[in-house]
């Protein structure tokens, strides 16, 4: 499909605006610009995944920024190749945008994006700009398994391991998605969140957080390298630790005393908002924490314990304390 | 963002409708289902492109099939590995839908990327489910250079080489999408094109181009490894030509004789279509057919010969017989 031309501005002077936002690296033998780039990988194990965000359905523009967008779609895809126990190295991007786009959203994308890769090590090597309706962003991350290195997977987990995850608290980001699908939030063009009538101290945080989650993924590539198994938190604790469950053939036990914690943060607020703290906890999406299964004995700093792993059974996959979690975490289809 | 659980198709009953359609390669060490796939690469140089197609935009579901748009949505990543003369060895597709979607849509769509990737060689290792109010494919292809190989770039052309293209006749997608966008196409569930008032014999064919491009891409991994400089087709003769001629600090002299094959076969549909073929032949986007330049004695089989590279002037990039050409080739934001 083509497009008669109108006057405007062009795929030439929007990839002008954006490229010197791209920093370059070591690895990067050939950068934007020809048919494909070329990076030079530490071994020859590609370690490969691929995430879009599309506005109205994964973000609002008034409750975010376009950089917090580049951010987080920067973060969820660095995550999974973290989640492998591998290293990020290169992000390729495919951005989609209205007509009349105006340019400073693409530098503002490409900022986020660069800059929370580089916190990585990993720099943007190439992309795509075309049409749609809404703001899209699809970004593919890459890095390598370090040579003799196993790819750290969902389904190496075993019965009396210990359940961590690598995070202080769990929960916000639904906590700041509650706040945004409450219609409570407003962020100006420089950042500076207003929420309409919310009284709780430091709600402002939770979106901030939900608008483009700060975590560490080094965990996956330094401590989570002796985990038995790891994932990273996409789609809330009770889903995604299902899915580890259930690759690992195992079910899980969640410890209430050790989530307890990050309920009583978000008690306030869940009141003010009349709901329940711990669906945030324990069905809250878009965190990107590692969540991974060790030893008793091996834990490293940096994972928190929340759970145990036991031979699977009859009963539900993920449990609190013994007894079964009511709800679902997050599908994008359901 | 989250949605609140309802009725229908769950993320986990398209996976386990699409995974069966992927075909698994030797190179693939992880597979779809993890965080992210592990692939093992020939050599630590990677080659990566991406590109989306959006349905409205890219293309018109009245006017094609999920089957054909996961080909073309393929062959336009490919193709892009594969002029930098490397072989394409996996795909990862983000894909984004309405609710609602019949499942068919998913295995048609899957099916017809990995048929495209196979026939090059590749296989689908991993990809991602999401939202949004029209269909999107966001595709990311990846190869590796061959140990020692250079890829070929677009800047390597040199005055007194050979410009060529892969592909016996020209125009024929933009000739295709002529009749699409003149609202003239139906395709059916089972893929007769049928044409409204059209009397021009073969005329489905060229939609059927436009709408899934067969082209030879191993010209690309080939024989076009001995080009000076290589892209693919992409966005129209005269526009691509005119990028590697500025990558290569050169100008582009277009043969009027070779090209005129190309306009003849198309010359009747555009009488009666009441348009210009030869702004077909000259602008028309997504042939994916690799453009080459090559040392006038080493032009290879299945490279034709279709103009001639100068010293760069102070004149137009790109002439044909000498002269000025009018019209521009394809530019999403123009």
């Amino acid at each position: 499909m083509t497009a008669q031309p109108r006057p405007g501005l062009s795929e030439a002077s929007i990839l002008a605006a954006v490229l010197p936002q791209l920093p370059t690296g070591e690895q990067v033998e050939v950068g934007p610009g020809d048919d494909a780039a070329v990076v030079r990988l530490p071994s020859d194990r590609l370690v490969v995944t691929t995430d879009a965000l599309v506005e109205g359905h994964d973000f609002l523009p008034g409750a975010t920024l376009p950089r917090w967008i580049g951010r987080k779609a920067a973060v969820q895809n660095l995550a999974d190749v973290a989640a492998m126990g591998a290293r990020p190295l290169a992000l390729v991007v495919a951005l989609s945008a209205p007509a009349g786009t105006d340019p400073s959203v693409f530098e503002e994308l490409s900022a986020g994006l660069a800059e929370r890769a580089a916190a990585d090590g990993a720099v943007i090597v190439g992309g795509d700009l075309g049409r749609a309706d809404r703001l899209t962003l699809a970004v593919t991350a890459m890095g390598a398994m370090a040579p003799g290195d196993a790819p750290v997977l969902r389904s190496g987990a075993r019965p009396g391991d210990v359940l961590t995850i690598g995070t202080v608290r769990l929960g916000r980001s639904a906590a700041g998605l509650a706040l945004v699908l409450g219609g409570k939030v407003h962020v100006d063009a420089a950042g500076s969140i207003s929420l309409e009538g919310i009284t709780t101290p430091d709600a402002a945080d939770l979106v901030r957080h939900h608008d483009a989650p700060e975590v560490d993924l080094s965990l996956g590539w330094s401590a989570g390298r002796t985990a038995h198994a790891m994932m990273d938190l996409s789609d809330g604790l009770v889903r995604d630790g299902g899915r580890l469950a259930a690759a690992s053939r195992v079910r899980i036990d969640l410890d209430r005393a050790a989530l307890a914690p990050d309920v009583e943060t978000l008690a306030a607020l869940a009141e003010e908002l009349g709901e329940d703290p711990w669906a945030w906890v324990l069905h809250g999406a878009e965190e990107h924490a590692m969540l991974a299964a060790f030893a008793p004995d091996e834990v490293p700093t940096g994972f928190r314990p929340i759970g145990r792993l036991h031979e699977a059974g009859d009963g539900p996959v993920v449990t609190l304390d013994g007894t079964p979690i009511p709800g679902e975490g997050f599908d994008h289809f359901a």
